[in-house]
C-alpha cells in the first residue's frame, strides 16, 4: 500500500521504522531536505501547508496520515472528496490544529477542560479572572505560542491575535494517554502516563509508565477517552493531555491527533508501540494490545543552551553500557539549544529504580555541538 | 558513520531497521534491483561476488560488513589493506565461506564437529563410513549443495566437486548460539534456541527459546563458544549451528559469520535483538545485554508449493488479532515455493503455551500468489 505522511520528522521516521516490519511504500513530504525521514522513504521535499502542494502529494496514494497537526487541513478534504482515505480526517485535523475550535470541540462534547474565552484582537473585555494562560489559536508547539498573564500589569503582554485564554488549574500532576480507533470502529488506549516537564525549556522531560492512580481518577479518564473516542468520529491515533488537579479532578489540557512525544516509552516499555497502533490505525487492522510489560521512562535528548552545530552526543557510549536503557536518535546532523534530537527508554523492576535509572542517564548524557 | 552492507536482503534489511534509532548511514549492495533494502538505504545494484564491484562499493566507507557470506573476499582483504574496516574481517570469511576451510578451522581449534573427509575430484578413495552427508565446498545455502548418501547404491550420486563428506550425527536437538564479539575484544552470548526443522523444505521452521539442556551440555555449549570466540579473532557476529545427538554430545554443524534465521525471535524475546547487537559490533560499541524475557518462538514464512507471483498473506488479518505475536515481512513483492518472505515471533508464559500458539499460527496463515 502506498502510504503518505505529511511531515517527515522523528515521529515519521519511527513510524516507518516500525512498519517495515510489513511491506508498504512509505512518502513523505517535509520543507526540510535533511529531514529524518528523507533517507528511509520515498521524500517530496515541499510545504505541508500549501494547498497544492498537498494536493499533489496525496492524489496517488492509498492513504494519506500526518506526523504534525500543522499541514492544510482544506488540502486534505479535498483529497478525501477525490477518494484518497485520510486519516485521521480532514475535520478533526482541522479543529485541533485551532486552539479555538478545540476548546468549542470539548465544550460540545461535554469533555471536561478548563474554562476559557476567546480572543480575537484584542479589543474584547478580559472576563477570565487572573492569572491565566494564553494559547495562540494557531501555530503553538513544544512551549511556543504559550503565555502565562499572572497580574494586571502583565495584561499589556496580552497577544491581540486569535488565541484562547484558560483558567490555570492548580496542576498536582500532568498525565497523558494514547488512544486510537480504526475505521472498523475498534478502540484501544495506551496505560496513562505520568509526565513530568522541565520547567526552563517547557518540553516534556521524563515520562513514565504506569502512574497509579485512584480509582476515582482512573474513571474519570476512562469516561475522558470514551467520550472523545466518539466525539472524533474518525480512525487515527490521539494523545491526550491531561492535568490532574489537587482537588483529584481531570482535566484534559489538550490533544493531538498524531503520534506524539509522550508514547515513545511504549518502544520497549508495552506489548506494542504507539508506533504499531499507528500503522494498524493507517490499514485499518485488528488494533494490537497495549499491555505494560514493567516499569518504564523516556527522557528527552536536547540540544544544550549553547551549542548550535554538528551534533555530539557527549557520554553516549557509557549510557549503552547500561542494562535495559534504549537510545533512540532521529537522525538529524544539526543540534540547536532546546532542539528535540532523541530519546531514551529505560526499563526498570519498580518506580524507584526507574526514577533513579532516569535521573542517572540525564547526568550522563549532553547533546552538544562539534 | 558510513557504513556499507554486502547483501541487501531481509537481514540487511533488519540490521537497518534496527539501527535506525542510530544516526548511521547506510548502504547496501545486491544484484536485484528490488532487494529489500533497496528503499531503506543507498542501494547499489551490483554482483557482491565481483571483485571490482565489492572494492568499488567498499572504498569510500567507514566499515563494510555482510548480510551474506558468498561474498567476494579477496576484495574485501584489499579493502583492509586500503584501511576500511570490514567486519567479521575478510579472512574469517574465506574460512567459513568454504566448507573444507570450515572443518579445517573446527580441527584446528579443536571444535568438536562430526568426522569428515575432503573430495576434491570424486576420484578418492572414500574412506568415510556410510551413511553420510555430502556438502559443497562453496555454494551451499538453506539445504541447497546438500546432500545425504546413505547405501552404496547412492554412490553413483556423489558430486565430483570439492566439498566435504561427514558423517551423519544420531541427532537428539539441532541447537544455536548467536555471539559476538566486539573489537575491544568483548564478547556476549545469547541463550541457546532450538530449531525444529520442517523436514520437506529443510528450511529452519520453528525456533525457540530458552531451552532446557542439563549441565554437561551446557557446560560443552559453552566450551565451544568461548574457544569459536578465540578462534575468530575478529569482530564480528557468528551463528554457531549445533548438534545434540542422543548420547549427549555437542558438534558444531556448521558456522554462518553473520546475522541468522535461528536469531530472529531475540526481536521481541529478548532485552536487545541479534540486530542491535550485531550494530554495536560493527561501531565497536559496548555490547547490549542478550537476557530472554520471556519465552519466545519464530516461524518463517515460507512460500507455499504451487505459487509463485505476486504475494498474499492469507490469513495476515487474523493473526494480527492474536496477542503478543509479531509479524516480519522482509518487503519481497514476488513469493515462489520455499522463498522465506518474512517471519512471525510469538512470545508466551511457557514453552507448552509456545508451541501451542506457534502451531496454531502455522496452521492459520499461508504464504500464496495472487
Amino acid at each position: 500500500m502506498k502510504i503518505g505522511i505529511l511531515g517527515g520528522g522523528q515521529l515519521g521516521r519511527m513510524l516507518i521504522q516500525s512498519a517495515l516490519k510489513y511491506d508498504d511504500q512509505f512518502y513523505t513530504l517535509d520543507p526540510a531536505s535533511d529531514a529524518p525521514c528523507h533517507n528511509i522513504s520515498s521524500f517530496t521535499q515541499g510545504n505541508f501547508n500549501d494547498y497544492e502542494t498537498v494536493l499533489n502529494f496525496g492524489k496517488d496514494k492509498d492513504v494519506v496520515t500526518i506526523e504534525i497537526e500543522h499541514v492544510n487541513a482544506d488540502a486534505l478534504a479535498e483529497l478525501e472528496n477525490q477518494g484518497v482515505k485520510v486519516v485521521p480526517n480532514s475535520r478533526i485535523i482541522k479543529t485541533i490544529q485551532q486552539k479555538i475550535l478545540q476548546k468549542e470541540f470539548y465544550k460540545t462534547y461535554n469533555i471536561p477542560s478548563p474554562e476559557f474565552q476567546v480572543v480575537w484582537n484584542g479589543d474584547e473585555k478580559i472576563i477570565m479572572p487572573l492569572p491565566f494562560v494564553q494559547k495562540m489559536n494557531t501555530g503553538g508547539y513544544d512551549g511556543k505560542g504559550v503565555q502565562v498573564i499572572r497580574t494586571e500589569e502583565d495584561y499589556r503582554n496580552l497577544w491581540k491575535d486569535p488565541s484562547v485564554i484558560e483558567s490555570l488549574v492548580d496542576i498536582d500532576k500532568e498525565l497523558s494517554v494514547i488512544v486510537a480507533r480504526n475505521e472498523n470502529g475498534e478502540t484501544k488506549t495506551f496505560p496513562v502516563t505520568e509526565m513530568m516537564a522541565d520547567p526552563k525549556l517547557n518540553l516534556l522531560d521524563f515520562n513514565i509508565c504506569p502512574v497509579f492512580l485512584n480509582e476515582d481518577v482512573e474513571r474519570q479518564i476512562s469516561l475522558i477517552t470514551e467520550k472523545f473516542l466518539n466525539a472524533v468520529n474518525s480512525p487515527g491515533l490521539f494523545a491526550i493531555e491531561l492535568f490532574l488537579d489537587k482537588e483529584g479532578k481531570v482535566w484534559v489540557n489538550e490533544t493531538a491527533p498524531r503520534l506524539h512525544n509522550s508514547g515513545h516509552q511504549s518502544q520497549e516499555g508495552n506489548v506494542n508501540s504507539q508506533f504499531e497502533q499507528m500503522y494498524r490505525v493507517v490499514k485499518n487492522l485488528p488494533l494490537a494490545d497495549t499491555d505494560t510489560i514493567t516499569y518504564s521512562g523516556m527522557l528527552n535528548l536536547v540540544g544544550a543552551e549553547g551549542h548550535a552545530g554538528k551534533v555530539i552526543y557527549e557520554g553516549m557510549e557509557n549510557v549503552l553500557k547500561l542494562p535495559k536503557t534504549y537510545v533512540h536518535l532521529y537522525g538529524k546532523k544539526e543540534t540547536k539549544p532546546g532542539r528535540k534530537m532523541g530519546h531514551i527508554n529505560v526499563l526498570a523492576d519498580s518506580r524507584e529504580e526507574l526514577m533513579e535509572k532516569l535521573i542517572k542517564v540525564k547526568g550522563m548524557i549532553r547533546v552538544i555541538s562539534e
